[in-house]
């Protein structure tokens, strides 16, 4: 199973419905997909919330409500409270990152609720006093005020990233072989000196200047036959070449 | 010196300030304070910027801005683009977490651009190719699309972590030493009796159970001093005491 299917994202006494929009939209982003709101008291109309949701109105319109959140957790197997502030009941608090893995691995057992407060005053003590886990998001001593959407994001996204789902985007081409890679190095030498950037004799330490430029990250083998183009067409140009080819052409 | 004053937040062809003012909350909570807008195509007043800026509008108001990307990142020893699809120049992108070391180790040498695109069109590919970094931030393939401000934070919040500056909140009562947890037990051990909740033979395996309780994570001094008082004052309670004491008076 899929742990994030059993996190509930629970927004508590919530006040703009623009911030339950924002969160259910970076809910979506991050692959979780229940809401619950607990004692909302909300200020304005379903449209603001609409607007921000954009393409995530079906997490918005499936959320469920409670008049506590008493209520909005009772069936859930763990309660991991958000909080900006230090003091009572919030010194064992960890970092999102911290706490993830032991959130999705409870995840694994039963839902369990991910709950933050309202955007005036956060959670109360006694609400504090309902969690079971405390995080705090790592945040800059000079504003430490997070807009609500923007925690669900930060908090969301550490339980995505931390289910290892995401697969970082590969080179689709392949490394250039070594072979490649010592055809293009002649290939330039040649044209730098036909184009007059070097002479022969200066070749070996120009040359290592440009080894040192292919070589910095991955050179894959589309990387190598765009230079080699590059040079075969410099070379042509330099001999007296009239009309302008493509350089991968023939590549 | 601090990497994070070094970066500069550029946002191209932005729509709408309300994105401007939640970016420049979101960055101000990360501790990065210069923004940049680029060919900014503003479609409402600064009134809305304001409102989601909150106390962030020494950045918004500190704003500089371009007519065009390339001179937005003139200044600048590398240009990191964001960017949401998979495509031409797009397939070498990190995510942030993993290209966050590499931006702030740069941005020790000078200034360092991190670009993010219009809301509805992301960057053009004439400026993804200006770029020297390409980031991509993890999303579920349900639904791809961050808000701009959102995208501003999970990058902000990855280098702001990175630098290691934030301290994770400690426990201010130090763990309680194991003399203080054994007394914990043998008190509890005879209260539990007291009260009738086990019997003398009963004590080794009940306080097993005891014993798991209080070893879940850190047990301070000031937990054990709680359930001593808790443990003391039931024994009084059990053995007739009239009026409430408060257990933790003589703890």
């Amino acid at each position: 199973m899929n742990p994030l299917d059993n996190i509930r994202v629970v927004l508590v006494g919530t006040l703009y419905t623009g911030n339950v929009g924002s969160s259910c939209r970076a809910m979506a982003n991050m692959g979780i997909r229940h809401l619950r709101l607990a004692a909302p008291n909300l200020q304005n109309s379903w449209e603001e919330g609409e607007r921000m949701a954009v393409h995530a109105t079906d997490v918005m319109n499936a959320r469920e409500e409670f008049p506590s959140l008493e209520e909005a957790v009772a069936d859930c197997v763990a309660v991991v409270g958000t909080t900006a502030r230090e003091g009572l009941y919030r010194q064992h608090s960890k970092t999102p990152r911290d706490a993830a893995p032991e959130i999705l691995s409870l995840a694994e057992t039963g839902p369990v609720a991910v709950v933050f407060g309202r955007e005036d005053k956060g959670l109360l003590n006694e609400e504090v006093a309902q969690c079971t886990h405390l995080i705090r998001i790592p945040v800059d001593e000079g504003y430490t005020s997070l807009n609500l959407s923007q925690a669900v994001m930060v908090t969301a996204y550490e339980l995505f990233t931390s289910t290892g789902r995401y697969e970082p985007p590969h080179e689709k081409a392949p490394p250039a072989p070594q072979a490649q890679k010592a055809q293009l190095m002649k290939n330039w030498s040649r044209m730098l000196c036909d184009i007059g950037f070097m002479k022969e004799v200066q070749a070996d330490h120009f040359m290592q200047g440009f080894h040192r430029v292919f070589s910095r990250g991955v050179f894959t083998k589309d990387d190598a036959a765009l230079m080699l183009g590059v040079a075969r067409q410099a070379t042509w140009a330099a001999k007296g070449g009239a009309a302008v080819r493509d350089g991968r052409e023939d590549g």
